[in-house]
This record gives C-alpha cells, sequence and structure tokens, in this order.
C-alpha cells in the first residue's frame, strides 16, 4: 500500500489525471472538505487551521495502516491544509485507490471520522 | 439539488477545479470506476459498455431523485463512457456535493450499488 501525506499551507489542488494508477485499480474515491460561508448559523469568512505537525502525520499514518488491516486498499493520499482557508477552498483532500468501491468507500469515510477524533490538527473561525 | 447526466463515447476528464461550488458546500465526494486489466482472474484489454441511453438517463435520474429524498445533497453529477474503455481509464465518474460529508458519503456509495442493480448498462470483456 502506497500512502502519501501532506500537511502544509499550500492551497489545495486536486491531482488531474487520478492518483497512484495501475492495471489493478478499479475504484478511485475521493473527499474535498471546504470551507463553508458559515458556522453555526453565523457568517463567517474562512477557517484558520493549525497542527502539531510531526504527530498529525504519525497519526495519520496509524489510522490508514489500522484501517488497511480490515480492509486492503492500494493507495491512500491525503493532503491538510494549514493557516487560512477561505470560504469555497478545500482544507483537506484525501484520495483512495483499490482493487473494488467497497473498501475504498469504507476506508474513506472511516478515516475522515478518525482524523476529526484523533488527529492534532485544530480549527478556528475567522469572522 | 442540481442533477447532471452525461452518458457518451468520450473519455471521462475529471473536473478541475471542483464541480458546483458556493459558500454552502461542505464536502465533496468522487468516485471514479476504472477499467482494470484483469476480470475473473484472466487478462483482459478494457471494457465494453452499451446502454439503452434514454432509460439509463431516466433512472440514473430517478435514483438519484429517490436517494437526495432521505438525505439531500446540493449537488450531483453522473458521467458514464460508452463504448470500448481501455485498461486504467474511466467508465463511471460521479461527484457529489453538499453541506457535509456524511450525507455526501451516502448518497454516493448508495447510488453505486443502485446503478449496477437498477441502470440499463451493460459491459462485455475485450480480450
Amino acid at each position: 500500500m502506497q500512502l502519501q501525506i501532506h500537511i502544509g499551507p499550500e492551497p489545495i489542488v486536486r491531482p488531474q489525471p487520478a492518483p497512484v494508477i495501475d492495471a489493478g485499480v478499479g475504484a478511485l474515491a475521493e473527499f474535498t472538505g471546504l470551507a463553508r460561508g458559515e458556522e453555526n448559523g453565523a457568517s463567517i469568512g474562512g477557517l484558520i487551521y493549525e497542527a502539531y505537525q510531526p504527530m498529525a502525520e504519525r497519526e495519520i499514518a496509524r489510522i490508514v495502516t489500522k484501517l488497511c488491516g480490515a480492509r486492503p486498499v492500494l493507495g491512500v493520499r491525503v493532503v491538510h491544509r494549514l493557516g487560512r482557508v477561505p470560504v469555497g477552498e478545500a482544507a483537506i483532500y484525501v484520495a483512495v485507490v483499490a482493487k473494488h468501491r467497497a473498501e475504498a468507500f469504507a476506508l474513506l469515510a472511516g478515516f475522515m471520522d478518525l482524523l476529526k477524533q484523533d488527529v492534532p490538527i485544530w480549527k478556528t473561525d475567522t469572522f
């Protein structure tokens, strides 16, 4: 399994064409999380993300490895933006390639749940 | 809810930047289904897709509308390629934009299951 992690301040660009393609890949599942214009009913100008970066990368790797133990996939790419993320721009991008779609969807959804729960990346609103 | 459907012989190009973005969108979930180099253990050169197109489009719209009734999303784009799809190229691309990721993932996975089951699009292998 190929794992790529990038955490940094650059705007997130979705790869074109699709990442990590070989003849065994039948499914590519991707998630992009974007900064919305409102939080708890109040209008906001964006989000600010901070991370304890070495530990965030270790935790992301641990989560992916754990989830892959149950349902193996072929590759995972995780990109998380830090600093100010304006409304409409991406804060996170996750891509999973697998033989079939079931394991790709399972890893993608499971990863996002555990990311929010376990990874030391914090967000605050900007008004 | 915005729905775009395209069924045709052109190679599928993933939109860059992400489709249907407005300030209310927090989640973009995408699935790309690719032709793999083997089917049931045998090496293949690609897949050939045929569709009864008017009914396929109606069925896709029906499935999306039905799934949205339970968990509303903001937009769905479905692109299905017809004719010969070489190994490593995309046969289907589905994008879902929503306020939050849970409803985007639910619609994407549910749609793919019903597509295979209900929509008159057939595939054969090429050797």
